[in-house]
């Protein structure tokens, strides 16, 4: 063989290698947070939420799609969440009793358990990436406050003032809701070609939490976890609730030592562990099977799968 | 019936109906840290541990002995460790990286899965405290750092000055064994005579840890957890390990799900889901077992039970 088709000969050798490990098969599942959204809203409003849900999807899609990762797909779609300020994550964070965005985020690999969150932090655009970061770049897997802001210095991380977070819709409602509390939360979860699962979740927490107070997102295994044995769980809703009853963990532990499927699974959860009214979760199993479930009003949410399935939802339907 | 005798009658049947309630046995297990202590140690501080673990033992069994509640004696146990410099909680915590305490702390009644958590606390005395009283007193689960400070000052809590816990040792360690890594927590589960189980945890962290670094610690179901249902856990090691394998919960999940005994489940997670030299835990389940488990070179640690059995113990018996 001529020298000079060498490099094109172990090209076509490497794809079809790397093409072999591939499944061709992927699922992505997000939530927009669950919660008590009004049927009548404006039409227009509704819109904009299934749009920017689309749009969610069609950025985690084109990175499954084309052979990308579920981390790096769960990701950029909380990324686009987080900059969207209809969602209560980064850009249009909910505020706590003293009128600041707090926010908190996991990210979870199914591959090797590895993982990474942060608590409070108030100056970082993109909370999901600091948590990235966190698992990637650091020797722990979980900073609060200062200390996680100390660390994205470090690494190079942009700040942004916290004026940004703040829409002034958020602002008007804290000052007229005072005390009436609020949900909600941006998640996703993949299965990539590769088999692997990813979990992500992002949030600006309580409307009217009290400062300092950690929520279920950034705990692991309370409102983000990933396997790749059994599934990957992402959840909204009343965060202490969730911790106390290790939510997206305790899917997987059903699944793994009680042999259930995941839809039995969550509904376990949902319907029979936490209460009415006090949210919901998304997961996708290492088959590509998943479900959506709440036992709140509604949950913004949506999926698409590489066999062609893709919906984006409000309310029951 | 002359009305003089209505009171002790009523005390007398009071009594009575209270004491048919209790089981009459009661269980209490404690951890002083797991790590790498050397049996060449001098025999004057191998004493001073074992007595302050005896000295711990004899708190929490006066309070059990006595009808008290299990969520009672995990927390004054841990008081007592606490104040005690020989551990790596409260006074006499490890240092980060910048050379503060930074205390993480949290208790669990396994009666109704309530609980609390606190995180880079640097002026409470008793972090195990102010973990109980989140639990009692707020309506969140979890306080990170400044925020965790201030709800400590609006329920009343006594402040110290951080340079209360830096004893002249840790402080001298931290100067010499830079990077050289160091595990320990201190930790107590206890079974009451009223079929109540709980776990309480308290550290100072890795030494070494980045500021805001959150371990296993305040991570409900990861270093820390308690179900009536199942047992209590209380964990001690490599925090980052602890989380990823959600330590504290699975025990009680496998105990659960796949009817595993709790020394079985135990054994599972320390011998087969966690590395050696990662750390080790100690448990109560519902009827009384207990077990202490680790996979480095010691464990301080020690039980006591209604039914006579006693001892404290560092390495391999």
């Amino acid at each position: 063989m001529k020298t000079k088709l060498l490099f094109p000969f172990f090209l076509f050798l490497f794809c079809l290698l790397t093409n072999a490990q591939t499944t061709g098969k992927y699922v992505l599942v997000i939530h927009g947070g669950a919660g008590g959204m009004d049927e009548n809203m404006p039409d227009s409003l509704k819109q904009e939420y299934l749009s920017s849900l689309n749009k969610a999807l069609e950025i985690g899609e084109q990175i499954l799609a084309n052979d990308g990762t579920a981390i790096d797909a769960v990701e950029k779609v909380i990324n686009y969440l987080e900059d969207n300020p209809l969602f209560n994550a980064g850009k249009g964070s909910v505020l706590t009793s003293e009128g600041k965005a707090e926010m908190d985020a996991a990210i979870m690999s199914g591959k090797d358990l590895s993982c990474g969150a942060v608590t409070g932090v108030r100056k970082i655009k993109n909370p999901i990436s600091l948590a990235r970061a966190v698992m990637e770049k650091s020797q722990h897997v979980f900073f609060a406050g200062e200390g996680a802001e100390k660390f994205a210095k470090e690494i190079g991380f942009k700040f942004v003032n916290p004026k940004y977070f703040i829409v002034e819709n958020r602002y008007e409602t804290w000052l007229k809701e005072i005390k009436k509390k609020k949900k909600g939360t941006v998640g996703a979860v993949a299965l990539d070609k590769f088999g692997n699962l990813a979990a992500a979740t992002s949030t600006g927490g309580m409307s009217m939490k009290k400062p300092g107070r950690v929520g279920d997102v950034p705990v692991i295994g309370a409102g983000t976890y990933a396997n790749n044995k059994t599934c990957a769980v992402s959840c909204t809703g009343w965060g202490e609730k969730f911790i106390k009853n290790t939510v997206a963990f305790n899917v997987s532990a059903m699944m793994e030592y009680k042999n259930m499927n995941l839809r039995d699974a969550v509904s376990e959860m949902i319907n029979n562990r936490l209460s009415p009214d006090d949210g919901g979760l998304i997961a996708v199993d290492k088959d590509g099977n998943f479900t959506l479930q709440y036992n709140t009003k509604s949950m913004l949410r949506g999926y698409v799968t590489s066999d062609g399935k893709r919906d984006v939802i409000i309310w029951q339907k």
